[in-house]
């Protein structure tokens, strides 16, 4: 069972939640998010229900979900959520584009290709500066360099930006310049960044890891959730299988799936999943057929000398086919591109007390 | 290295070429098929490359071809083929729909199955009459009688039949019914029914391996063709992977990638990929939009009692939006939905003498 | 529920029983083996069960078992089985070799390779006549002229022969040569191959399917136990993951999760599974210290220039150490090296009638 | 290109390898471990080759490794390492029993549990305190309390102790608890955890990732070898396929092929491979026999009540089982079991001017 507390829930109110179950002789794992604060109950669960939680002072919810994903679950939320990123929506009704360089390398770059971007009808920019590679002799990404590098592009085109946080430590820091965090696929069982991400009042964008159940995926949704951010988009990436001719395999059935099973959206990197430049267009039509709400996309003014995944970045003469493709196949499936907004406001930041 | 014989060429033209072959220290494996004959050449490239064996009597093409699967290779064959099954194309410009019931039950099953296919645009039947079964204790399916069955249907409908094939001893019986030849997933490695299927004169639906890669699934194609029969139709339905949520994971990019290899059409399964009624109709929109030429999908009007793959099998009620999806979506992969020809004409017997 | 028919039931025996199955509503599949008949019933099993089946003339056993795999299944069969072949038994008690080339190419090499195999302590042959490769274009075996030379290599060392069939044409040309016959992993679920060897009276070795689970395998050796024959030794080979450093995943875990569920005896073969010489010996080690009843293995005189697997074969420098682990380690799990019977009496041809 | 610095290599020699690089137009990474600094070389080979590098004041070593896994690799490192944990050695020549509970919970628990991994002839304790769980409602482990319970336990036993840590941010902690840390298979692309490890000074025990091939788990350890830190072992405990009957696959061919590739040792951990009690012995002794350099094996005295994979725990019962497996198999692999060195003294804290 889970109780979500009401924002203006007191200290004192969950203290009486939590004594309440404890005397009934259950658990209370208590959850404080930015704008809410969870309080999760182990124990008997018949037991349980006899107390009239619903009726505490501070009470917003209480949830009896069958399923252990519970917050992130569409079992007590049955309509899909509609996820904000810096005034750009992603959910159902809409397919958003979100391009970039899979690595943020240098200025120029990364401002051509948020041209690239904005050219195929992106409305959110992509790109890496902290990089996981496999070798600790690859690139690792330009840091905070790359951060800066991303706030000045965002400045100058308008998109918001969407990047990848490595590691607990460096949350604040992402976050104090991001729109949204990305957690990576190597890291989507990293349970300290998991809650890291969960605490710091942006909306994350989560890459289901290359082995992982759909169930697993959503069970590390939930512990994001779990710290009371519940602003979260599912992203399908490949996954691992037996197959070589390309680099993942796309888990296209993973869309329908996962929307059934949680309110969260649902987008599809078709980039990483093939691995291939001449895959990208075929794979982005059947994730928008399939009715994904959102597509991550690499692009690059020049993949020959790329940092990071060249072979897989779209190219110049690739945008036309893209805009067409984004353009044209949203509204057979009742979805229309996500058009960009007004002009962007200087994000606000993740958490004012940390950076005051 | 391969030889491609022309349909008028004699046995003695045969003859000189494996003869001068073997006077250069080489080995030829002569395949007959129905329509041509296929001389495989094993030895020293460079000694056969000398041979002058284009300008020989009887010689229609000499194929140097880098990769193992070399008649269905796309290397030496850039235009990629339609395959007409009883008059109805597959392949490139098409969108091709076939639709049936997974096994074919009774009389009235398959003619009620066979006129929702019709009416959600289908122009070829699929049904089932030998089935391969993982447990010797479910339904076999009716053999003879339920190939006896589809032509039935065919006469009453207009619809050619496609039907599996499950041993090689079967295989001018079923050909002597069927418009085309199915092999499915598990026998995609039964070389002697490849063979078998290779020397019949009806085109052939060949599955791929749950388990095989892309380059195995050609080298299965190969061996059809090495028996002189290039009407290969391959068939993505699903790998098998970790994930347990979908009875198998529909590898949807394994379409362009087979189609850059390989010059032979490729389609897919909706049905048996996703194995949920409600995966069908997403991932049958992702088939589309991938560049699939053409779709093989189960209906059932009482799915609740099927012999077999109920709850992958389309309703009357999904009909409707079955219908709307491949009217609507290959003109933006630029195709057009396969239309219904003419009446069909009774099938000539596959082999007039074994049957005579 | 399944019936086991005596041996000396009659047709009218059989005949009742399916009247009185069909009488109370259900379905009868008689299956009749060299040995013995079966009947496998299909319908209300509550029903079924009031009929006094047990009780009627020529049945000899009546099972009620909860798994689908019903013949083969340990639950009413809590012992163990042992397989003779050509009088050496495979089981529990005793580690039995299987050793000898992949494929048979010529009469000397074959002999060579026996006799590599009986100073390793082998006192069983293999050697394949009949190969099924990915490609059409590799050597495909010798066919019968295989055959000769296997049966005249056991005249000469005395070693029964095992080698795999994989053609149901083929079945009682084979049997009429080899000890045991041989279904490869590609042939796992090529269920008219399975019935022909189910019905031939020769001992069976089933090897995995590389992507079969162990619950699949024991089901295609219902296949063939449902025919009458349960002479089966069930040989884990590798399956396939997404590791490419070897050819294949040995699965060792099989091996002791199969003897639960199965009363068959289960053996390894590490040659296939490792793909490498120098994974040979340890696997080997593995297999018999995780508790396998035998262990097939690749050997060659040369093989550098073998037509087949020739990079898994061991050499005669291995030949010491094989025959060293073979020897000291089977009696750390409770087990004795299984040792050569008397001189081998040639084998009777498995259907006189079929091949007089 | 790698450069291993000498212990007593100064700051000013480090800068004039990195500026020597440069101006050769290479770049130079520079990482600075507890016991050793390296110096990772990316450029033009050849000329970076032609530098004398190995002349330099300071330089203890100039690698040039073909594999990516440069530190790690047996490349330029023939004879595999021996790391020794609290004096007691795992490598070769020696068989390491590592055993304990899965999660500590309470004192009594866990030095019961220690006592059972004693009798079977452990020198090692294993136990975790930080646990990473699936669902963010499971057991999460007692944390610091869990790591005071532990040294407790190795007070009493005088087994050194090995623990897992999940998160960058508690490295210094666990270290100054604990003999080896274990970083686990979902934090195996962790790469600021790996990092963190690199630098603390501790052996470490690095899983692999259940999706991992055996190439980018050495790369992982490449991680922490490039901080300074060479005292790694590498642990299979099974790799995520098809296959449902078992948790996961045990890779029992990991073992030596890994060994081929690394100088590092590599242990097996039977009881996650399998995940069921009755798989533990079996697959112990298939460890032993492909030539592991250990073990690592849940014990529990309550399996039943455990909070934590109860049912994969070795119990009292199995004890004696377990000592007869790991005394009697390693001699017939030229091996030993490791013997308990003397009294444990208290270990050095970790970094001594972190916790001063």
């Amino acid at each position: 069972m889970v109780i979500v507390m009401a924002p203006e829930a007191t200290q004192a109110d969950i203290n009486t939640v939590v004594a309440l179950v404890e005397t009934a002789g259950g658990d209370a794992f208590v959850s404080r998010g930015v704008s809410r604060t969870i309080v999760g109950l182990v124990g008997d669960i018949e037991q349980l229900g006899t107390l009239n939680l619903r009726g505490l002072d501070g009470v917003s919810d209480v949830l009896r979900v069958s399923v252990p994903y519970k917050l992130v679950s569409r079992e007590n939320h049955p309509n899909r959520s509609i996820i904000t990123v810096g005034g750009v929506p992603i959910g159902p009704g809409t397919m958003t584009l979100i391009a970039g360089p899979c690595a943020v390398e240098t200025a120029e770059q990364t401002l051509q290709a948020a041209q690239m971007a904005q050219a195929a009808g992106a409305t959110l920019l992509r790109g890496g500066a902290f990089k996981p590679r496999t070798s600790p002799y690859a690139f690792q990404g330009l840091g905070e360099a790359g951060l800066k590098i991303l706030a000045a592009v965002r400045e100058e085109t308008g998109l918001p930006v969407i990047t990848e946080v490595v590691d607990a430590h460096d949350v604040d820091l992402v976050a104090s310049y991001a729109d949204m965090l990305q957690i990576g696929t190597r890291n989507m069982q990293n349970f300290a960044l998991l809650q890291a991400v969960g605490g710091v009042g942006k909306p994350v964008m989560l890459k289901r890891g290359m082995n992982a159940t759909i169930e697993e995926w959503l069970m590390a949704a939930e512990y994001i959730a779990q710290r009371g951010n519940l602003d979260i988009v599912l992203c399908e990436r490949g996954i691992r299988t037996f197959e070589t001719a390309t680099r993942n395999t796309l888990d296209i059935s993973a869309v329908p799936v996962a929307q059934r099973m949680s309110h969260l959206p649902v987008i599809v990197d078709p980039s990483h999943s093939g691995g291939l430049r001449e895959l990208v267009l075929p794979l982005t039509r059947a994730a928008i057929a399939v009715g994904a709400d959102g597509l991550i996309i690499d692009v690059h003014p020049h993949p020959e000398s790329a940092l990071c995944d060249g072979p897989q970045a779209l190219v110049d003469g690739d945008v036309r086919e893209l805009a067409k493709a984004v353009r044209d196949l949203p509204p057979l499936v009742g979805r229309a591109l996500t058009q960009p907004t007004g002009p962007v406001s200087v994000p606000a930041p993740a958490r004012p007390e940390a950076i005051a």
